[in-house]
């Protein structure tokens, strides 16, 4: 069963019209299409909004009232994506955990590389913790998936420079955190990537650097010393060229103190779990997302 | 409050009587104690057996019949240890589980060098795989601490170079991996490991080599290839000289297509599970090991 969803899954992507490597204005427009052609469920509610001064979405489900609130960071190697391509799964798990997301409009490179997007995930987390009617920091998680996975790490190192509290938790979707594109991956799984090119990456990569270093940890968070990062989720998939992006920073968190929980599903791409309908291996994934999220949201108190 | 049971298990470990580099006779007795000192639960049934020619202990509990078989090996370096030495911790999780236990009693280094314990466990794997009444491969766990939980790597590899069935799943807790003693932890986390010096390890990873190469793959499972195995949990603390044993062992499944869950839990030291009566966090590990077990024996046939 799952041996033909995974088959049919990675022909999705190889067919697939993305060029991650494109002209950047022609693959946002495939990108959001990909990611928004089909209609979302009925009783989820989109909500423009503004969060320190940053665009975002809230994405809820109709009568729940929200636990708690995912900071919510859309992929797209910094250049591709909005907070409405993140709506199909983060409204998945916000119907799982009871929790309501918002969406981060982050800015985008090239037109805005380096440190603009780290500049609004920190604008928007800030305001999310002065949130009156919020329960505080231990009432927010922060998620991100693949550049905005790496951004949530960025994100949380910087928080803790500015001696701002942490969120409960981080969950990082198939983390993109090293823009010097060093991983061993990025050469071992080119075969069986689906989605992504090395050269294709590099063009990206190049769009966020801009004139800064990409080595530098707020950049590539797989450099970055991650002492005192609440806990850590972080979930790839074997078939990416991304994947020691994610075992690099569980290695790296785990070395720095952090409590990390890295889990590998082998034989499916980057971000599976946006396709947890049609994946047996992606709602499995959910199931644990969910379930760290509540562990998390009962036990923070003792950590 | 975890804060306060970290400090007094860690002062347990600095004051107490185990010298893992000392004279082995001397030091098994010590370990022996350490490890059996309390009293088990009184339901708990310990039956003295053989398995393929192995002795072993097998560890149950009163009334309980057993959905599954954890083929348990202890841990000591190879050198220390018996099936006994893990009957708390492996009642425990027997308990939790619904499970039996079969804690293999494999010969010990530095009378019997590497490869004498894998010897034994395959002869015992093998003997519980031909088992009748059992419910094969698929109702098997194989669990190991430290040394042991080396040996299941090793067990694994070398099962499947016989072609051998796997088994549903492998428990790894804060395996030792690499008797080459290369892992970075071995020299960053020597002030904080209550427990042990590079040394003494040292001293035991040489009676377990004797005339072999330290970086053979079935002796140093970080250096194997490990395609096929079954899915494998892996938690370790980050107080371990040997946190990247299990880092690196995790990091060779995710690149080698295997299902891998690594948990690393910070401030705890090697096999903190052993003291989740007095340890938060050996608590919520136990809980996260009975989670995996029971999601492994109710959709291991999807794989």
């Amino acid at each position: 069963m799952s041996r033909e969803q995974r088959k049919a899954l990675d022909t999705l992507f190889r067919t697939g019209p993305l060029e991650i490597g494109g002209d950047h204005l022609q693959q946002r427009a495939v990108f959001t299409r990909m990611l928004t052609s089909r209609p979302l469920p009925n009783d989820v509610i989109l909500t423009p909004g503004s969060l320190g001064g940053v665009p975002v979405l809230e994405i809820g489900i109709d009568g729940v009232a929200p636990k708690g609130t995912l900071l919510w960071f859309h992929g797209g190697f910094y250049v591709l994506g909005s907070a409405r391509t993140s709506a199909a799964l983060a409204s998945n798990v916000a119907r799982r955990t009871g929790m309501k997301v918002i969406s981060v409009d982050y800015r985008l490179a090239p037109e805005h590389p380096y440190p603009a997007a780290l500049d609004d995930a920190l604008a928007a987390y800030r305001a999310v913790l002065d949130g009156s009617g919020d329960p505080g920091p231990a009432g927010v998680a922060v998620v991100g998936e693949s550049a905005g996975a790496g951004l949530v790490a960025a994100l949380l190192v910087s928080a803790r420079e500015h001696r701002l509290p942490m969120p409960a938790v981080g969950i990082l979707f198939s983390p993109y955190a090293d823009l010097t594109l060093t991983g061993a991956s990025m050469t071992t799984k080119t075969a069986v990537d689906p989605s992504f090119s090395p050269e294709a990456i590099a063009v990206r990569a190049k769009d966020y650097v801009g004139a800064a270093d990409a080595s530098d940890p707020l950049i590539s968070p797989v450099f970055a010393d991650l002492r005192g990062l609440p806990p850590l989720l972080i979930q790839a998939g074997s078939n990416e060229l991304l994947l020691d992006d994610a075992v690099r920073l569980a290695a790296r968190a785990a070395a720095d103190d952090v409590p990390v929980t890295l889990e590998v599903t082998p034989g499916v791409p980057h971000l599976f779990q946006a396709f947890a309908a049609m994946l047996e291996e992606g709602e499995a994934a959910l199931r644990r997302v969910s379930d760290f999220l509540s562990a998390a949201f009962t036990s923070g108190a003792s950590r």
